[in-house]
């Protein structure tokens, strides 16, 4: 045997080991896991830097793109990836960072999500994945059940239907989005006649046969970009997505939407979906859900409630009301990945009416057969893992009341902030919550009366100078490390709907205290002064 | 305090602690957890039971459609998986598994998914993952190399790059095939004049626009069903993806491809993109993309090669002429799930111009701004996990020697499994392999002559019967639950293209052995003599 032969069989072997050696309990691996097992909020504080490195310096350590000709040590791998990439990644599930949809998860889910990847099921076919089948198709029956509130007989009519679907699984909202609206597309533009429907034909031949001018989709100013993305997709176009402003609490303006309903079916363009919004991204707000719908209704269009954020407000019977009107979507998006605390790569859509995804239906041969119960036959979505577990568990484990908790709380806690900002003479609340967003920025007493008395081009110089120290203060904060809120620029109506940049606030996190949400902004008070010129200019004008 | 508050005061305890109190290692989970750890396949083995329960009787264990109002005990519901879920689950990481592209796991994969769902880092955004971006960009950047191999240079010029992107990381190969076509669209039909696209305007207005008839994906008949699921949802219509025949290797007959394309371009329908697939779901087989290629070019057609199966024969030096031509695609898909052996949720697609993806660029105001290197702005999908931290470690521990070895390995065993079914007299292999993919089917020595000899109708009537042994003998090894191969249906050249069903087999766990495979074989003989009806006919007929 050469030396070669020799290095390639002890190589062959190290590959076997690989595969079925498991990682020693006192490797660094078996440590690490045994660490973040025991204590990963620990873990986590201990090994993401506090310090905010630029990224242009981080992307030093991830240049090379040759794939590597040695193997690394998993030991020494390891530290890599703790030196490099945990340092420097974000601690998501800090109850100081409060400026995202994130949230501390659930400890249970941790050893769980062990086990989901270790099984290693592929829902896109009964095959690899057997009862996760069924079980995803139960927690789809629960997640409908949540919003549309049908009886026993009609879930154990649909619920296993093989030809059926209450709805899809997928990786978050956008493909759920997208999903809803493919639904709603070909539904809309189905056979009739020689014509074998948009799914067969297309799009150009569909509205040429249905004689429309063209499709739109309506939705608030505050709907989500992923709707653009899906119109975009779906061959509508984002022109077709058709923004209706909002009242001055980020709600849909119903009587323009019914007027620009009107003016489009004038023109000849039908009105594909309606969209309302539960929960917008950038304030929390929820639309007229109830109006709405009569309003598609009407018009004939799908209504599509966007619930990515807002739809697990549906478990808390006390606020559940604020999203009356749900029950009558043809189909809700809801992200189990957000309120749900379950972690990233869970979305869902349910649909009013289970015969609804006949309409995407896709078969092949070596899966997929007619009749067959697959999954895969009604997602966007292949080969997909079984997350639907950890949803499983979770509504399991956590449970409807427990869910009610953690909702109402968070909520509470927004209020709790709205608050103290409100209290304090130097910052102004600019969205009130309604779920648990709420948006603010620094302003000091001075130049809000200046604000309040001048006319709009002062005005306009002033907020200039405020929008250049919000993005400071969240920026240094952000750098600092100590905690973390978002900032995005939305059209205020005291402002003459001027887009003004906010600080943005999600109190999802059960483990964010009043403390913290104190120290927040005692810490912006104080970076505030660090401001050296935009501070002082903004006195100046005041 | 009454008791309704004592015991909603509990439970708010018991909330806090599920988000506090890490799994202790000697509760039930805890234990589960070191099992797992210690010695997955053992637990496996322990834990999915052997026989094959019926789905009706499953769906029994997962009917209630009520999300629960007490909640479970973590180590009660614990006990409720195992029991209902995991039992029942199908054992995808089973060397004798065989039947579809599953694999067993490397060991370490385990305990880094632990860690990447800890830290829950959501991809769209750098706010969200941070480090996990360039992270993600680096992989995108290997993998790309791997496809293209371009010089460092070019690597350090695009990698990192704000404004553009080698390629989008998502949940699985359909995603990546739509998003690759999605892109093709939108750049074939983008701005001009006073068109503004047909990402902004849509494909009705943008097919008038360009004045074309239709547009058409051309694909060989052994294409993946994902390409007309695309199709559908792009709004270009199923009808648009055209079947091109294969030869008698399921290889695209490139003449009839061209020929079509002519066709097409005398018809004013402009030829979208040609498909190449690069191992088909099917058999394995690969088509000749550098013909393809220049196809692609002659007719101005975005050319994608799917190779979300094969891609990974790129990291074999010995194999890698196979995919020749591959460098010359416009976009490449590959799923790093299935040979390159992380779990379920991890497809890529390469791009060879970085700035092909453009034309799908989204921007919102609270993220994604523009000019940042949010990796959202240029993916289908929004919110994602860290899926690629596990492929980035994969490439590392691994590496690409490693991988070549594994991938070697699994084509000369299905090399070996063939010679094992042509030495065998009562076998019959359908189709050779290429990659580590076949296709045969239980045919009695006897049986074959007569097949040999007979007329058309004659052999008809014997192919129905074999098609009835080989569903039989498939259904009955799987509810066995020692061995599990996959069916399908395929053209036949020797049966002049009659759709015959076949066993497939796909030899990707490196687990498997050759004595398994003569086992598998065993076992389907006996099986056959179980049959009390199919084989004494068809010995009767012969």
């Amino acid at each position: 045997m050469t030396a070669n032969k020799r290095a390639a069989k002890a190589s062959e072997e190290t590959l076997h080991r690989i595969f079925t050696i498991p990682v020693a309990p006192n490797s660094t691996l078996g440590r690490i896991e045994n660490e973040i097992s025991q204590n990963l909020a620990g873990f986590l504080g201990a090994h993401i830097a506090a310090s905010d490195q630029a990224l242009t310096e981080i992307e030093k350590d991830f240049a090379d793109s040759q794939i590597p000709e040695d193997p690394a040590f998993v030991s020494d791998h390891m530290h890599h990836l703790l030196d490099k990439l945990v340092a420097q990644s974000v601690h998501t599930s800090s109850p100081n960072f409060i400026g995202h949809m994130t949230s501390a998860l659930p400890y249970f889910i941790l050893p769980l999500s062990k086990l989901m990847i270790g099984l290693n099921q592929n829902l896109v076919k009964i095959e690899t994945s057997k009862a996760f089948t069924p079980m995803e198709r139960q927690v789809l029956g629960m997640m409908h059940r949540l919003v549309y509130q049908n009886d026993d007989a009609f879930y154990q009519q649909w619920m296993h239907s093989a030809a059926h679907s209450l709805g899809a699984f997928c990786s978050g909202g956008t493909i759920a989005n997208l999903t809803a609206l493919w639904v709603a597309r070909n539904n809309l533009l189905k056979p009739e006649g020689d014509f074998r429907g948009v799914a067969r034909e297309g799009l150009f031949k569909a509205l040429k046969h249905y004689q429309y001018q063209g499709l739109a989709i309506l939705v608030s100013s505050r709907g989500h970009y992923s709707l653009k993305k899906s119109a975009d997709v779906l061959g509508l176009g984002q022109d077709s997505v058709i923004a209706i402003p909002t009242d001055e609490n980020n709600k849909i303006d119903c009587q323009l939407l019914a007027a620009k309903c009107q003016q489009l079916a004038n023109e000849n363009i039908q009105v594909l979906s309606i969209v309302g919004v539960a929960g917008t991204t950038e304030t929390g707000n929820i639309d007229p859900l109830q109006e709405m719908a009569a309003i598609a209704k009407r018009y004939n269009a799908h209504f599509h409630v966007d619930a990515a954020w807002g739809g697990a407000t549906l478990l808390s019977k006390k606020y559940r009301p604020m999203l009356k009107g749900i029950e009558l979507a043809d189909s809700v998006t809801i992200d189990a990945h957000k309120q749900m605390y379950v972690p990233m790569g869970a979305g869902l859509v349910v649909f009013k009416n289970p015969a609804s995804v006949a309409a995407i239906e896709h078969h092949a041969e070596y899966i997929l057969r007619k009749g067959s119960k697959d999954l895969g036959s009604h997602t966007l979505e292949g080969s997909r893992p079984g997350m639907a577990m950890l949803v499983y568990a979770a509504l399991h484990v956590i449970s409807r009341p427990g869910y009610e908790m953690l909702i109402n709380s968070s909520i509470e806690k927004a209020h709790y902030f709205a608050s103290l900002i409100k209290q304090h003479a130097d910052f102004e609340l600019v969205t009130e919550p309604e779920l648990c967003l709420l948006t603010y920025r620094y302003n000091p007493e001075r130049v809000q009366q200046r604000l309040a008395s001048v006319e709009q081009s002062q005005q306009e110089e002033i907020n200039v100078l405020l929008d250049k120290l919000t993005k400071f203060i969240q920026k240094r904060q952000r750098e600092n490390g100590k905690s973390f809120v978002s900032r995005t620029r939305i059209e205020v109506t005291r402002y003459q709907g001027r887009k003004t940049l906010v600080f943005r606030v999600v109190l999802a996190n059960p483990l964010t205290t009043q403390k913290i949400l104190q120290d927040v902004l005692a810490e912006q008070v104080q970076l505030a002064q660090e401001s050296e010129t935009f501070l002082p200019q903004l006195l100046a004008l005041s």
